[in-house]
């Protein structure tokens, strides 16, 4: 049996995707440019996945930016931004955890003469408001927070940062990178004062090469990729018709008996953290509702679980769970092939031993309990004899 | 019966892609940059579609950048080149014949300070080798000219005008949109000197979302998203691993059985051409090896036929032979969302009344002489009708 634990990396595309995809690849496949009946087919269908995006998040449908995933949605936010707001200031604030789409993009603006503030985080990856409130001047243009961090689930106060923000320094752009929480946590741009919102397909059963942008009405962004006009001109290129009428109906059953589906990977959560409390010498990364108390649910997602293991390598431990079919991560999927330290858990302070022997599991609503047992008791099998094997 | 003539808008998705695509959401569903065997697995997939594509254009694997279709690409030979090489020069040289996404993106460089030469055609929509010449200047850094045109099927002269641009400024770069080209003409780039090529798979039956660039080693490119380092940081963002697998498949089958497919398209466009000859008040656009003689098979692509209709608005036109199953294109479908007459047409001198009468017929391999009976058929029962009812 397999048990696939590494749902925040990417998921298995939902059965009823798959067959609207192949259904728009065999037979509606035509160009929502074309105005015969083909392509006007076409643009039903990318109307209809705006329609179905927007219901998740209570936003207007014009206000979706489809784009080819969640790392060109994240460029977009941010150069998208500096190119609008450039003459009103050259300030950008984002946090030490963020990840690379939004970090390395920072640091490209850098080069282009954006002054950029990294904010720090405490030891459960939160960013402080105090600290928010400090670095923003009226040159700021932009703030990017995450919403859920990738690596160790930890939720940020973006409600309250949007707040400050907009309170602070009026003219100043609210993004989220909603990569890890879309489909995980109830969303509510317009209520939350967020203005930019980053989503990515493949993390909630959708199709890979899918991601959307949601802009808000009032904000003012520039282009990225430039040419046919498509959107509205917002973002040229054909439209990856399957693509995006996949992830419309992926985002559609994602909300779906969303309070059940929380519920069972609260459970999972849970169920999972007491099985590896239960081996020797380890530690979790962030909060920990069985140690920390039931206050910090709503403070943390509930499909990461973050885990240090003492005397042991991740990779080796990663690569003896994958030859018994467990598929878990080291740091997150889309870092995990560089050899540097992951720079969110350096940024909570966890030690450099400790770092080398994290481990990310992740869950989605289809994670069983067996699948859980599975890893657990592989764990208890392979720590002491890896941990014998690891040089001091 | 349908017609289905509107190929160079995009193409049906070849039934072994949608196989392999559907088995890469449903089983081998993994992160590329996961470590575990599904990852591998993934990445093997990735790796195997770079072969396939190299092997098209006897290029390596290595030189080949994914993206999102063909306008990201043309996007990103574009503004890769201008961050790229920004001290080294400010002048780009295109055609008034490109594609938006080579347009608009030379539009934006221009706001950014660049230097934008756009070189005039002649009344088939060719440029002229002298004028290139006399447009080159020591700080020109980027030509950019498209092999295919997509609304009359004319071959730009690329290898002679790649030789022009090396000898005279060795250190530009020459960008070739073949987004009409790929699978229709055979190209090699390094015999060519083609330093970047852009290609997009949906319009070889290939999946939407999925295009790549060619990027010679011996280019400096610049990325222009940023974020996990994938690609070897050329292009960030989780690999869309159906859409690439799909588009390196389709790449091998557009180049299998090349001549024969070559040669039924060169037969098809014939016997279409002879059958529009026999309507009234017709005429070709760009060349016409039934008027110019065989010597301009090669000087144009062998699957687009531009025909202008005296007397009849291409709109009403487009939507009676919609209405009989008959799927053909005003303009390129990229633009035929826009009002604004076709900048091609205008470009090669046609007159208002004609760019306004025209409609763009392309062929696949697939086409049927029964699709093209059906749509001349059309033509000559509706032509008569629709022009009675055309105001003067």
């Amino acid at each position: 049996m397999e048990a696939y634990l590494d749902n925040s990396a990417t998921t298995r595309v939902d059965a009823q995707v798959q067959e609207l995809m192949k259904k728009l690849m065999d037979v509606d496949f035509g160009n929502p440019s074309s105005r015969h009946q083909k392509g006007v087919v076409a643009e039903g269908y990318i109307k209809e996945a705006r329609q179905k995006i927007a219901a998740t998040l209570k936003v207007d449908p014009k206000e979706l930016i489809i784009t080819s995933g969640g790392t060109e949605s994240n460029n977009m936010a941010l150069i998208g931004t500096a190119l609008a707001a450039k003459r009103k200031g050259n300030h950008i604030i984002t946090t030490a955890v963020e990840h690379p789409s939004v970090k390395a993009t920072a640091s490209f603006l850098e080069e282009q003469g954006f002054r950029i503030t990294f904010l720090s985080v405490d030891s459960r990856g939160q960013i402080s408001l105090e600290d928010l409130k400090e670095a923003l001047t009226p040159d700021t243009i932009l703030v990017s927070i995450m919403y859920v961090n990738n690596e160790i689930g930890t939720i940020q106060p973006v409600e309250e940062a949007a707040k400050l923000v907009h309170a602070t320094v009026p003219g100043a752009v609210f993004h989220v990178d909603a990569i890890q929480a879309y489909g995980k946590v109830m969303i509510r741009p317009k209520q939350q004062g967020i203005d930019l919102l980053s989503v990515s397909s493949h993390k909630f059963h959708g199709p890979k090469g899918a991601g959307f942008l949601y802009c808000s009405s009032k904000v003012n962004l520039h282009p990225i990729i430039f040419g046919g006009g498509q959107q509205s001109g917002m973002r040229s290129g054909t439209e990856n018709v399957p693509g995006a009428a996949g992830m419309g109906l992926a985002a559609q059953l994602a909300y779906q008996n969303f309070e059940q589906k929380k519920a069972h990977l609260n459970e999972l959560r849970r169920y999972f953290l007491e099985g590896i409390h239960k081996l020797d010498d380890v530690s979790i990364n962030g909060w920990d509702e069985t140690a920390d108390g039931e206050e910090c649910i709503e403070r943390r997602a509930p499909h990461i679980v973050s885990v240090s293991f003492t005397g042991v390598r991740s990779e080796v431990l990663l690569n003896a769970l994958s030859d018994r079919g467990i598929y878990v991560s080291s740091g997150s999927a889309c870092s995990s092939n560089h050899p540097a330290l992951s720079s969110t858990l350096q940024a909570i302070g966890l030690d450099k031993k400790l770092i080398e022997g994290t481990l990310r599991f992740s869950f989605c609503e289809n994670t069983t309990k067996e699948e859980l047992d599975q890893a657990l008791k592989a764990l208890q099998e392979l720590l002491p004899m890896l941990r014998r094997y690891t040089r001091r």
